[in-house]
């Protein structure tokens, strides 16, 4: 079965993707940093039968995460499957997730229950229909810490309330390289909202991908923060468009010329980093959603070439051992230029 | 009929081209800057009717180099078809030539009779064998300056003696890159020989071609200097080979990148300058020397493809204006585009 994000009709707009992320505690547990190992294992196995006795989950997977390789961790991080805390974390953490990773649960995190959807494109409202499925199942057998007044508690005292976060990974390489992506950052503050790049809030924008998502959780229903948020990021990506069509109308050679030559340098280069590998794509998806980039497309998305030439995905994929960066390069350097000599 | 130039076996070896240029003065006129208009055009005249009378050269047209456009004469200065001086020159000036181009006699140039023939490769003795018969001819007939001390006698005194000079135009990427080149052109003026680039002394070394010629044309008999040339470039283009041989040893990979992403800038680009194009061509003409460069071979020598971009050669080549260098560089890309895309 193929995963959520090989979907290559994403490529034809800013918006990459979308995800749904709701945190739940459980009120008979202490919040997950104070569990010691042994209730934690109960109260993940309490979850994990709720979800595996139901018919509808029947294709969801457990993975012990703090069992797992630290390399095979950083391959489910480098597709968002699980996030950066439980990356780190040395708690007792698990992963429910379904076959295609549309949807997953993560268990011991920072909260005691993360349940997280995601969708190619703006499914935001699939995204957030699944998950409301999988709250609705969790809370028909479990008991999670609510209160009348603030809503759902959560271990932060910032994802109470609806304990929902929405995000939509998009793509702005216009808004970046104009320099206006800096104020539009602070504008969007003003409305509760951040901005971060592809790998969160410490790392740098890579291949000009930036998060947009809700920061306020509490004193919104769930369809406020969805509706606000929508509106701001088609705002972003209105603006990004514009420049997209502005820069066509005037300059198109060099548009073209960039566009092609990040192709022409993909399609035959013998080593790249994931940095440059990452602005090349960039401007490649570019390519291919103006329709300047007359190429053969490639089988998976550009987004999915993304999170495919990272560090431990490429090792993954390679089921080679890639011990140092060079033969990492050279080796991503080969899978790139397979992917644009395979017919999409 | 095709040109010399176009011949693609020469991209094998370091040796792009040789060239074998003799100057000879006619006894009964001053020299050609003190030439009247009038007495120029007898003295090209005489000639000029010495060749036309000779069946050999019956494929020889004949040019009034000082009434063609700036751009045509650009063209030939392109090419080496010229001199620098006679692209210069404001006199009366003339060009005789076979209709490969191969074979020149430059008339009211800085000598009255400038002998140029051009060879793909290591052609010197071809070359020197043309030129030579062409000087008999015209010697059978007219009257040279000789003198039995100091032989042909020419205009600026470094020219006398046999008036013999020999180039091979070599191409240097590796000696170039490790700075070993200063050194080289030390030691090799020290046995009166010079290096230049590609387009002459005041030329800065485009594409890392590099033409090596003698300086002495005094006391030393043709023969001689033909040997000693050859000895110094055959040393030189040595130790080119052997930097490749070394690198290809040690650090494959690089070489391997750095040749395919040129290939691909070129065969992609949308607009290109003269001098990144020389560069990127450099790197693609080492990719085939090495053999590294698995893609098709373009139907014509890269230096023929290096002398077409140029501008003048380029805006003749298009039949358009081509007036700004935006157009030039938008055109010069998609020759390039074409020439990568035509099977050799």
């Amino acid at each position: 079965m193929s995963k959520w994000y090989e979907n290559i009709g994403t490529d034809n707009t800013p918006i990459i993707s979308s995800r749904v992320r709701l945190a739940r505690n459980l009120a008979d547990y202490p919040f997950a940093m104070f569990l010691s190992d042994g209730i934690a294992d109960k109260m993940i196995t309490e979850v994990v039968e709720t979800i595996k006795t139901r018919p509808e989950y029947c294709d969801y997977s457990y993975l012990n995460v703090n069992e797992a390789t630290a390399f095979d961790k950083r391959a489910f991080l480098e597709r968002h499957a699980i996030s950066g805390y439980m990356f780190e974390s040395e708690r007792r953490t698990g992963l429910l997730s379904s076959l295609d990773e549309s949807a997953g649960i993560m268990l011991n995190e920072e909260d005691h229950i993360r349940i997280q959807c995601l969708s190619p494109g703006d499914g935001v409202d699939e995204a957030y229909k699944k998950a409301d499925a999988i709250d609705d199942t969790l809370e028909n057998t479990l008991k999670y810490a609510f209160d009348g007044d603030y809503g759902y508690l959560t271990s932060c005292p910032t994802n109470a309330g609806t304990g929902l976060r929405v995000s939509y990974m998009t793509h702005l390489p216009f808004l970046e390289s104009s320099n206006q992506l800096k104020s539009l950052i602070t504008s969007i503050s003003k409305f509760g909202m951040t901005v971060r790049g592809i790998y969160g809030e410490g790392s740098e924008s890579l291949g000009s991908i930036y998060q947009i998502s809700n920061q306020v959780t509490l004193g919104k229903s769930e369809e406020e923060i969805i509706l606000s948020l929508r509106n701001i990021t088609r705002q972003v990506i209105e603006r990004e468009i514009n420049m997209l069509e502005k820069t066509l109308a005037h300059d198109r050679a060099s548009f073209e010329d960039n566009v092609y030559r990040s192709y022409g340098v993909l399609s035959n280069c013998r080593k790249i980093s994931a940095k440059e590998a990452m602005t090349l794509l960039s401007n490649v998806r570019l390519g291919f959603m103006s329709g300047v980039l007359k190429v053969k497309k490639p089988p998976l998305s550009i987004y999915n070439v993304v999170i495919n030439i990272q560090p431990a995905s490429l090792i993954k994929n390679s089921g080679r051992e890639l011990a140092d960066n060079e033969t990492r390069d050279v080796f991503r350097a080969q899978y790139i230029r397979n992917v644009f000599s395979e017919e999409g």
